[in-house]
């Protein structure tokens, strides 16, 4: 039976902050510890922790913490159908969507796995029929382009895997539509995206679980307007990705309906029907299984009990140890490849969304800080950007860096002896290095004063695979530190006062300042 | 005769530190204060500040602090041709790029205002050309596309102000032509952008003020590679925007070349012809003459020495009294306008690379924390993203929110009784009003703290005008932040260490733990 506790009630955690104050400095950044601290991930990803404040005396606490705080038994209890997300007392089942860790979860006389497999069954279907242009617009032309209807986790993450598969799909030949995306209210999105699409040659996704979301909503009208205004039938231009019991489902005014439940969270739903049906449509079924495969694989890693074996395990708690005894708010994610672009967008949901609490899982307060504020924007453009405060500001911000040996398109120049391909890791590699080492010059000016971590993910290139499971390894560590933390991951109350509030300056019969601000903002 | 202290030997900052721990709530925010507090930036713009953790005895504090930094009369020193970037014994000279805020500045009997206006005008002759035709492609037909190869200043400023933009173009019938922009050494990123567009109607914009930026010459050779194998002549196809000292500078290989200074870093070039001559061709030569014009009015605003009266010099105070008394380590830039998408990525770079240092403009290591970490997203995104950590987070973030009371392209639609652009509006005053007041609630979990603090720009549309008083407010904001700091907000000592190691890891000449890194990466 496991049991919650606070992390500062917690044995492991008392000595871990007995251990406040370890470094990284050139002197301990030997090769051999470069090449020994690396843990595998899946699909040919490597974690490696050299760079980071770390050594024997923390390693053996951290395991020691990770078990008394049952981190890997509480992940088995989510796998298996325990009713983790306490305050909604709902399961937490995106690992499902993309493989069985543990037993089959039925909830309510219902197989959960086999509805997810069912949907995903029917998702690949319906791609190939539109591929194959047996699905096809009222002309019986095929369809060349998906526009994804959707804000927060029905953008963020589906956004950020279209981007970081394009490259891989143009190299490989399997892009068979083009993906864009609306999500934000602001009108002047819609119409950007509608005025860069040949509207009849354009199927729309419209996602939202509960089918009640505001930005969505008027974003699908919006579209609609514009296909009746060009003499198109929106029933044959969109497709619904819902839940079962939401006012979308079953409806005839869209093309097909797939549908989620709701235990799979937005932040955690890009391998579920919401990054399926258009990852689907834009590099077919096959490409959107492989990632699930990887994403899988790592979700198995995970269930390792060794930290120094399950880098979810350990990643997640170096970051507390970071947060909490070495006490750095922020963390930068920085990956050197382009396509990575918004994968630091989707991290900063995923992380501040799960963790951004002051609550434990009972509603009682914490003493201690949890989830940090995460941003990140790929390398080397961060090296001309961000990166001067990064090196030489006042706070330390532990960096995490996320590198492959090939890019994707597959071409490639070669400059001054070296192809750019080259220069994209070797920056990386130097950036590492001078983080942790700094070096010291006579001009204060001129000296790096070192001693800041980072860890750094690697592999071969950027596949589904391996998407699948750098997604998979991010969702894993929050959980981790989740339960560090003594929280519920799962759900997201920060959000609702806001909507309250909106509904009340719109309905403009609400007074005080919120009335001003609204007037001064001409609503 | 100005004298540069450190913030903590000034009075004015011991007695802010006096009033420590100030609050917002809703008993203070009052509609009286939300009216009271705006201050007048520029071309229609207004900065309000009723959220924030002030009020009548901390601003006057702040007035005093503002004196005893002498920070309006630094501000008059640089802008007069003092040279405040003291570390590099430089000019800094961007506010002359846009307009004449004090005497003329004459350097090396040179007239550094008349330099720029020339280049200015050339520059709007040059797009007038492109667009009237008489600078065409090698077939005689007009350009459609300018790309911009660049990285760091020479991308975030000029790439954010364009789809800042680019909305606004559209609906005033100004864009001319589409623009695109390569920055990464990453081949993936320029294999993406020339598969993107029609190489023989582009132009290519090469921008590298020292001519030796790694990244963007290597991205020049990779476009003029796939010129050529095009058989298109690459001096026919791409412009140059460099000093007059660099190897690019009066160069045949260019189709026509532009000119800046070392008075003008890269981060605050947006205004020059960094940012000139690739907004100008996508715009018209008018529209980059209104931008600069906003910018200088906001400019002239920053000259009052009353801090209610100064919008850029208020929000350095306050920043400061965030940063230094209340002890944030981070500010978050939240503009509810999609246009505004890559705004904070700017802001991100021109705050994070100015202000992240750790010695004082002498040299000598500061005690107190500088520069913050800035990051942010678009509203409503970031509302269903990261805003649950804002709201109910253990850390206090002070946010920077920015609207307009009208949309840019004109295109919306009414539901449920309010436009989209209404609800956009309505979204960001419940946003302030929630953050400031919280709400309690009988479960914990659904409580809401308040106490939160934001500020607030606001105008009628984002407009060429507003865009340029948007900019030179945060750069004057963060200029007169690094005059309390006494940093040298102009120089970028911080990026040195990772050219030099990136060099070694590429010569394959080096050991220790870069070598493991490096072979890790397939350097």
């Amino acid at each position: 039976m496991i049991t919650w506790n606070n992390l500062d009630t917690l044995t492991g955690f008392k000595k871990l902050q007995s251990l406040k104050g370890e470094t990284i400095s050139a002197e301990k950044l030997t090769p051999e510890r470069v090449r020994a601290c690396c843990v595998p991930i899946a699909a040919g990803l490597t974690y490696n922790y050299a760079a980071k404040q770390t050594g024997a005396a923390v390693l053996a606490v951290l395991q020691e913490l990770s078990d008394e705080a049952e981190l890997v038994d509480k992940f088995a209890e989510l796998y298996n159908g325990g009713a983790v997300n306490t305050g909604e007392n709902r399961l937490v089942l995106h690992h499902l969507a993309r493989g069985q860790l543990g037993n089959p979860v039925v909830k309510d006389g219902r197989d959960i796995g086999a509805f997810y497999r069912k949907e995903a069954a029917r998702i690949a279907e319906f791609a190939a029929g539109v591929h194959g242009g047996s699905i096809a617009n009222e002309r019986g032309e095929p369809f060349t382009t998906v526009v994804q209807i959707g804000i927060g986790g029905s953008d963020l993450g589906p956004r950020a895997m279209y981007l970081a598969l394009e490259g891989w799909a143009k190299a490989a030949g399997a892009q068979k539509m083009t993906a864009k995306f609306i999500s934000n209210v602001d009108p002047d999105d819609a119409a950007a995206v509608i005025s860069s699409v040949d509207l009849g040659r354009t199927l729309f996704v419209l996602v939202s679980k509960s089918g009640t979301t505001q930005e969505t909503l008027s974003n699908e009208l919006f579209v609609k307007r514009f296909l009746q205004g060009a003499g198109l039938d929106p029933s044959r231009h969109i497709a619904a990705v819902t839940s079962e019991t939401s006012p979308l489902a079953n409806n005839p005014a869209y093309l097909a309906s797939f549908y989620m439940d709701d235990y799979i969270g937005g932040r955690y739903s890009a391998t579920s029907a919401v990054g399926g049906v258009v990852l689907s449509l834009a590099f077919g079924g096959e490409v959107f299984s492989a990632f699930l495969r990887g994403a899988h694989e790592a979700d198995l890693g995970a269930k390792e009990k060794q930290v120094t074996k399950n880098a979810a395990l350990l990643d997640a708690l170096l970051g507390v140890y970071e947060r909490n005894v070495q006490g750095y708010p922020v963390t930068a994610i920085l990956p050197y490849s382009q396509a990575l672009s918004r994968f630091p967008a989707h991290l900063q949901q995923a992380d501040m969304e799960s963790n951004g609490k002051r609550v434990n899982r009972f509603g009682k307060p914490v003493t201690y800080p949890t989830g940090p504020v995460i941003f990140g924007e790929p390398g080397t453009n961060g090296q001309h950007s961000f990166y001067q405060l990064l090196h030489q500001g006042t706070d330390i911000i532990p960096l995490q860096f996320i590198g492959f040996r090939q890019n994707q398109r597959g071409e490639d120049i070669e400059t001054g002896g070296s192809t750019s391909q080259k220069k994209l890791a070797a920056n990386l590699a130097a950036q590492i290095a001078a983080f942790a080492c700094g070096k010291g010059d006579p001009n204060p000016n001129k000296s790096f004063p070192g001693g800041r971590p980072s860890s750094l993910i690697f592999g071969e290139r950027l596949t589904p695979e391996a998407l699948g499971a750098l997604l998979a390894h991010y969702e894993n560590k929050i959980m981790f530190q989740g339960f560090l933390w003594n929280l519920n991951s799962f759900d997201q109350e920060g959000v609702q006062l806001g909507k309250v509030l909106t509904k009340q300056a719109l309905s403009g019969d609400t007074g005080g300042a919120l009335r001003v601000y609204a007037d001064l903002l001409g609503v």
